[in-house]
């Protein structure tokens, strides 16, 4: 019943002003979780037998029983934006069966929307008389994991009234321990789509989304050459794309950052442009710094040396954009600047205030999306 | 994850001849919940400090911990089929970590497919060759229930291949305390068209799948209104639909299989095919005998007398199907036959050993499905 989270956001943020909100992720018309004022967030959970109960969103809060059997816990202000969130019982890890629960944390887990103003979340909020694209599940059996398997792609508004034109294709990855579905109900990937494309901020564009988590027969990762040998043919194929590099971008968040990066400067020939949320380039070691940044050679050598000239990699990739959210830290901001002192263009982008989570994702697909395929 | 449900379906299957198979619903690749060879299913949790755990699929089972904090419990043998369960602890409800969650009994819930032989699954089956259709998830705002919903819509194999082709529409309910999801997730509505439509036994079609709970701003039920004045329009605006009545169907399950009756009986011009699976038809008080299907004049006045003229109903109806598993009674095969005493053509469907369950309604919709459009 996740279509109802745009709607419950949408009455969220009506009410955001005053005192106690419902998370937009709560079921049905469920009061609890509520979002107070200061972004402070009430559980609230049945379970009058229990002996403790314990909340976890970010760190871990024991709840407290009244006489009814509720158990309840407010936490401190959190961040505006998407959060996972469990209950533990006796080491055990569960769901709060009150909310809808999102594929992360390598489940379906339980989650809390903490809504900002309307104005600042109008952008992945559905608008009467914006023209609608579709997002399609579908089925696909990959050679390279010998499974079959389920991808989701979106198709903008008008694709299938204009059965003569042909879209440039973004693929997009959601982050470790989620799937396929994260960057439609954690992400509003469609919407964000949706409204840029309406308002002329963005190119009508075709997005494809697989599961990051992809192993052959063999137990090893299969993920590269699944999307590369089994996913991008299937989609050129059924799909009405522009199947060349110049029209053919790839991006991803943490993990799939890392995929997204792999992807793009490993297959010079398929990609062109290229984003990064919340994830870094790994040059020698897994680090930044200092690694293989700082050493002029591993650096030249890094993806079969694809940024040992410059101005190649200047005139060839059309965009390489790095984003975070504010309250990651700035390592992100540093390896934009050190791809820079290096020569290597690209474009940086900070989420105001927001953490490793979705709403730092959701701006940073606005951001990216408007500069792709122009 | 749900996508590799069916990949864990083909492994199940195809070791379903062996002592224990994890079920297909498991995430990734946990070996629990795991079926016998008798069919009675194993679980297993891992809770070190839990003083009790409950397992509850259908009735209650006491689960038991052993010496590194994992708590077990084999139940008696299931009938074969998709079965809802959950855990309990201290009086709260929840969900097995373990396993894919699908939308049922209100909330994303746990769930565990005891497989039944490859042979018998196979309508139901990914098959490699079999040109496939297409899912759509469509975000909708209903003005009948003034808020935005999703609906799924699946399109058949050539759909987009045949720009100039038109379908007609099969308008899909699931049942109580589910979702748009369960025809898909739980029901493989898009296997089974897609496998029917490969061997010639179903004419190409739409199926439009909405949530069946919808209420007004009033607080009412919305859902006549949502779907006839919302979804219907959209849908023929949308698609490529056949528009008339003699091109529209409606079927439903249990709670669905109602509301399925209430639209295909309760709006003549909008139907004339029609099928519930596992539920009745209201006439009277909520029972199928006595109520009004002893009192000819209740029997003649429902739905504004639809059954007054049998012979009137016969030749505008094309098909009223009544489908249910043999596990569940007889009730409905009695319905039928009243529904054939007083000279309404149907057709009786039970399915073998099934129980209220999607393993039933899988069976139903093959049936159904190869007896419309023609």
């Amino acid at each position: 019943m996740r279509k109802t989270l745009v709607t419950g956001l949408l009455l969220s943020l009506t009410g955001a002003v005053f005192a106690q909100v419902p998370s937009p992720t709560n079921l049905g018309r469920n009061p609890y979780p509520q979002v107070g004022a200061d972004r402070s967030v009430t559980f609230r959970v049945n379970a009058p037998d229990a002996t403790a109960l314990t909340l976890s969103l970010g760190k871990d809060y024991p709840m407290v029983k009244d006489e009814k059997g509720f158990w309840t816990v407010t936490t401190e202000p959190q961040v505006e934006g998407f959060h996972y969130y469990s209950l533990k019982v006796g080491g055990l890890t569960f769901n709060d069966p009150s909310v809808h629960s999102y594929f992360g944390t390598g489940r379906d887990c339980s989650a809390v929307e903490v809504p900002e103003d309307a104005e600042a979340s109008a952008f992945y909020t559905p608008r009467q008389g914006v023209p609608q694209g579709a997002v399609r599940s579908v089925r696909y059996y990959s050679k390279a994991c010998g499974e079959y398997r389920r991808m989701y792609v979106y198709t903008p508004a008008g694709y299938e009234q204009n059965p003569d034109k042909r879209y440039p294709v973004l693929y997009l990855q959601h982050g470790g321990g989620e799937d396929e579905t994260g960057w439609i109900y954690q992400g509003f990937a469609d919407v964000i789509l949706d409204n840029l494309v309406a308002e002329g901020k963005a190119v009508p564009m075709i997005i494809v989304m697989v599961s990051g988590v992809a192993r052959g027969a063999d137990g090893n990762d299969a993920f590269e050459a699944m999307v590369t040998e089994d996913v991008i043919p299937l989609v050129d194929k059924r799909f009405r794309t522009i199947s060349d590099r110049d029209h053919r971008a790839v991006a991803g968040l943490s993990w799939g950052a890392k995929q997204a990066y792999d992807l793009g400067l490993g297959y010079r020939d398929l990609f062109s442009w290229i984003g990064g949320f919340s994830g870094i380039i790994v040059i020698g070691e897994f680090r930044v710094r200092p690694a293989g940044y700082e050493d002029p050679e591993k650096f030249a050598a890094a993806y079969d040396g694809i940024f040992s000239d410059p101005d190649w990699f200047n005139r060839n990739y059309h965009l390489l954009f790095i984003g975070n959210g504010e309250a990651e830290g700035a390592h992100l901001q540093g390896m934009s600047n050190l791809l820079k002192e290096r020569g290597i263009n690209n474009v940086f982008y900070q989420s105001p205030r927001t953490a490793h989570e979705w709403l730092t994702w959701r701006r940073c697909l606005k951001e990216f999306a408007q500069r792709l395929f122009k």
